[in-house]
Parts: C-alpha cells; structure tokens; sequence
C-alpha cells in the first residue's frame, strides 16, 4: 500500500471525530479539499477552530454572541414570567421554529441520571430555582423528552419548583402526519390518555 | 427564529462546502461540535488548515511528504520501465490497493477535454513525454478510465508516445461480482468484444 503523506493521514483522521462520518467518508472528503485553494482550506480550517470562542448565555445557557442570547436580550421576551425548559439547544431552537412560544427559555444541558453521575448539582437546579424567584416566573412549561430520566427530572424539578408556579409538562401522543399502525404501544397508550373531548 | 452567533453561522457555512454535506448535515456536525473541548477543536480546524501544505511528487504528481512520493522514491520501483497512466490520485490508489502493479505511475491531473479547455499542454503531455524517453520506459499501461473524452486522451497519447513503448490499456468488461442482468448495454459490448479463450 502506498504511504500517504502526514498531512492527510491527520485530515482524514481529524474528520472522522465529525457524526456520522467514517474512514471513507472523511478520505473523500480529504481528497475533494485537495483541490482546494489555500484560502478555502484556511476559511474552513478557522471556521472550525473559532467554535471555541462560542459563548452561552449566562441567564438561560443558549448560544450567544455576548452575555446574553438573542431571546434573553429580546425587550419584550425578557419581561415574560414564563420559561421553557428544555433539555439542549436543539430542543430549543426546535420550539423557536414552530413559533408557539413566546416566553423565555432554560437550557438544563442534560436530564437526571445517577448512572452517569449527573444529579441536581451538575444541572444546577437551584440556580434555576432562584432564577424562577427572583424574576418572578408564574408558568413553567417542561418540554424535556419522554424517557425514564426525563419523567425523573419533570417530577424532581416540580417538587423543588414554588408551590404557586403553575408547572406543565408539554403533550404527548400521536405526531401530526404519523399513523397509528407504525407507532410503537407507548405512544398509543399516551395518545389515548390524552384525548381530548372533540 | 431565534438569531444564532456567528460563530456557528460561518462553521455551518464552511461544512456545507465538504462533499455531500448540505446544511442540515453541516448544522447537526456544528450542534455536535459545540460539545468539544477547544483542543479538539483546534486539531480538527488545524488538520484541514494544513492540507494547503501538501505537496504534490515532482515526478508523477501524486501527494508527497518530500519532493518525490513513496512510491517514485521506493529503491526497487524506481528502476521499473513500466509506468501506468492514471487521470487523479484516487485512481492511483485504487491500482495501488489491488496490489497487482508494481511500477512507476504518471498522474494527468484530468482528461483531455476541449470544450473546457483542458488540451496538451494542460496536461503537460510533452513533460510525460520526456519522461517516458528519458527513464527508458518501455511498457506503459493506460489506466484511464472510460469515457469519450478518456478515449481521446489514450488515443493522443498512443499518438505521440515513442514507437518502441509498448501502450496497452486496462481491459474493459463485467466486474466481479457483477450481474449482466443490471449491467448496461456498453459494458456488455466491450465485455463480448473483450472475450478470452476458456
């Protein structure tokens, strides 16, 4: 087999950390960035390094440019006493895109899970708690996902949560466009506790 | 929608111009990357940085450490009188992984092509050439892939190679583990045209 310079052998290594992208897919790619100008490789080579300069918000835990993210920034949204609390920035920006929220958001960074040694403290519960105190929050939407550690921290957040904060968690049942003989049994018995009067 | 930093706007942008990857795919690889340390970070960017330091064998054209590849430098190759013509670096790896040739290489860099204005001299076909005459080369095996422009590019070369050479080109048929049943039509002429006593 022929010897293929450092410089490569790194590269492909390198892109292999990326998801869903193995030793052929990143050789593939090595060899297309071959063709490329020194500026292109530069361009992508500083764009990846220069993730590490990225900031969270300090109120809410999304991305930001500064101290604080777009919503928490947001004159009217900051003014809200609603918060959704949602696992991480995907699941936030998923909410952000349906448009159904208004309020503010909190990012937990995680669920609930002995196992893996992630208890109240590493999510830093009681920082969310004053937070909810101390801006007055009287509506928290739990938009964590359906799971084990997931139904652990709905009920762990709602017992240390202010007795008078109206506590909610978001639906569960059949998804629009879904149909009900591909949907697994949990997902029926949820949709059918969950009905509605029509 | 929620305003997303800069940071992650220009990494989404920069992946997407990898091969195969459009920009849900970049934006998934960001969304994981925001997860790294700065020293991962800092590798993967610096990795794909420093393919603009590639060089390419000043003999044959494929990547280099050096001056000369491992190949063009290997003691008993580079004394072989056989040299097979490929049209890019990929095409020489693959030879190279069958394990079946044991000579010299000479990479195009592409196929003659006029109508984008890929001609001779483009190719540096005079160079080959030279080279062909000066290393005392007296087999050469065209492993250029199949395709008009392909054709052509063997034919010129048949063309203004030393008549002592011998040119041959790879042979053309059914590939192994191929079915006629899903082949199309022109690989089946060549393979009835290509047919050897059993």
């Amino acid at each position: 087999m022929i010897q293929l310079p450092e410089v490569i052998k790194n590269a492909v290594e390198a892109l292999t950390r990326l998801p869903s992208v193995g030793e052929k897919t990143a050789f593939r790619m090595v060899m297309n960035m071959t063709h490329w100008k020194a500026a292109e490789l530069e361009s992508v080579g500083n764009a990846i390094n220069s993730l590490k300069k990225l900031k969270l918000c300090q109120s809410c835990g999304m991305f930001a440019d500064e101290n604080l993210c777009s919503i928490c920034e947001d004159g009217v949204r900051s003014t809200s006493h609603a918060i959704c609390i949602v696992e991480n920035a995907s699941d936030l920006m998923a909410i952000e895109k349906s448009g159904t929220f208004s309020g503010l958001y909190h990012i937990l960074g995680g669920v609930l899970n002995p196992l893996l040694g992630v208890g109240p403290d590493e999510l830093k519960l009681d920082d969310l708690k004053n937070k909810v105190i101390k801006k007055n929050i009287t509506e928290i939407i739990l938009a964590v996902n359906p799971s084990v550690e997931g139904d652990a921290t709905c009920a762990y957040l709602k017992s240390i949560l202010p007795e008078d904060v109206q506590v909610e968690r978001i639906g569960f049942g059949v998804p629009i466009g879904g149909s009900l003989e591909y949907l697994d049994p949990m997902t029926i018995t949820k949709a059918l506790e969950n009905r509605k009067r029509f």
